[in-house]
């Protein structure tokens, strides 16, 4: 199933995209798509209703963060063989864990806003992971299969002044800006994903292809980040762990890093979850 | 005032601590303490209820975190002056700051859970700070003392293998152990504190005194703390964020650092806003 958020920021309705790719109102099943409602079973409640029978929602509306109240988005880093190649940096011998504070999330195709000293905005195409239930010292990565309710395309927006030459090392302070966190179009539930370690991913700016890659070069599998996160941390239905990019980021691009500015279009997407598009505008300009 | 959250784990009740240090119950007035009930004005409706004619608490009952519901929790790094030099670092020219997974959050005085392959479990005694209002580029540090709704005592627990030795450089990782964030025992609103940046604060070891200092040898004061993160992040009602620590620190003790173990009691306080107690017990023990 591909469930959405649709509607104004802030007054998102849970949806659901129907056989001919229309939206149809989940209203009248669940009240959102979010933590609370995967705890309670609302999964299984939308896979028994009548999803023809549903109301198809008119016009073209704004989609949301594809999961809402997010309560923990947990991040890792360098999490692609390529991309560390390419970087010159060591792979790492276990995953690099941050977080992002939970105001950035957006829907998928807001503007992202620059922020005020912004000199160094860059884009990171990522599989998101939605977690089913609480998650805490899972036995094994194996067993972490039944803790992932689903996926999702994140762009883990970056800006590199504030993570790197201004962070003192930690990297939260330039992932966490407002518009920073678009996830969607879709939650795409765990069944519909037949193998989460071999999707083709791609990120466009200016209908450039600046990053190509597949999950199958991710370092620490989906799985494996479940089960690893869940030592260290008390993960709860809702939470998100986004897994690293691929190649092509602009910091890295050569002879010079390449980085956003307003006006640009940045778009993205990965096999079988959809695509996302963001205009950059300047700080001042709503999202 | 000072506000508490009472009861079993995950079913807190709100209350306040009356002049003659009872707790008072507070259900009638508002439904919790947190990040809503400040958002919808509940801080002044308590003001304006009759303490004295509310139910007084029966017993000891243990205290839950003091503010519920956390969405963020956001953690400055090497913030005291005294501390920075104790350990050879450099003045950050900037706060450091990194995110606490909102599942390390627990009652000031529950047990420390060892977690499952810890070897360097530490503690670091904070102020802790409740945001009141929603906090985005906040324009000037003066203007950032209204959207302080309090301060409580926090012990930003550390498990240094996971922070230093496996981090990849991230501190996220160390510091969102179940348990590793004791907030409380009260929020003491922000009228109640005359000078955020004068307090005496410590912290114990099985009764050796380990951290001494005082908030006036922060690098970067509350106040200024609140405006900067609200440059990089859209803060929110009941988001939290722990300021940093004094000398004396585990890892930085001489000749050899000193970790906690199974056994060992902490107990921690600042001047004002209470004390807290944890007793560190093995993985697979109950908080």
């Amino acid at each position: 199933m591909k469930l959405v958020r649709y509607g104004l920021i802030g007054r998102e309705r849970p949806g659901i995209i129907d056989a001919a790719a229309n939206i149809r109102d989940l209203s009248s099943v669940v009240d959102d798509i979010d933590g609370q409602m995967i705890a309670n079973g609302g999964i299984d409640k939308i896979r028994s209703a009548s999803v023809e029978a549903l109301e198809i929602v008119k016009g073209n509306p704004r989609l949301g963060a594809c999961v809402g109240n997010v309560r923990n988005m947990i991040a890792v880093g360098l999490n692609y063989s390529d991309h560390a190649k390419e970087s010159g940096m060591p792979i790492p011998s276990e995953p690099i864990i941050f977080l992002k504070h939970t105001g950035c999330i957006c829907g998928p195709n807001d503007n992202t806003i620059l922020p005020q000293s912004s000199t160094k905005l860059d884009h990171e195409v990522e599989l998101g992971i939605v977690i089913a239930k609480p998650a805490s010292n899972i036995p094994s990565e194996e067993d972490a299969k039944e803790f992932i309710a689903g996926y999702f395309v994140h762009n883990d927006v970056s800006e590199r002044s504030f993570q790197i030459d201004r962070s003192g090392g930690q990297w939260s302070k330039g992932k966490s800006c407002v518009t920073f966190g678009p996830i969607g179009p879709w939650f795409v539930t765990a069944d519909e994903v037949e193998d989460p370690q071999n999707l083709d991913m791609w990120l466009d700016v200016n209908e450039e292809r600046r990053q190509r890659g597949n999950t199958k070069t991710m370092i620490f599998s989906a799985k494996y980040l479940v089960w690893y996160c869940s030592q260290f941390m008390a993960m709860q239905p809702g939470d998100v762990i986004v897994t690293g990019t691929p190649p092509g980021v602009g910091l890295g691009a050569k002879p010079t890093p390449k980085f956003l500015k307003a006006g640009d279009v940045v778009t993205l997407g990965i096999e079988g979850l959809g695509e996302q598009r963001q205009v950059i505008v300047q700080f001042g300009t709503s999202s």
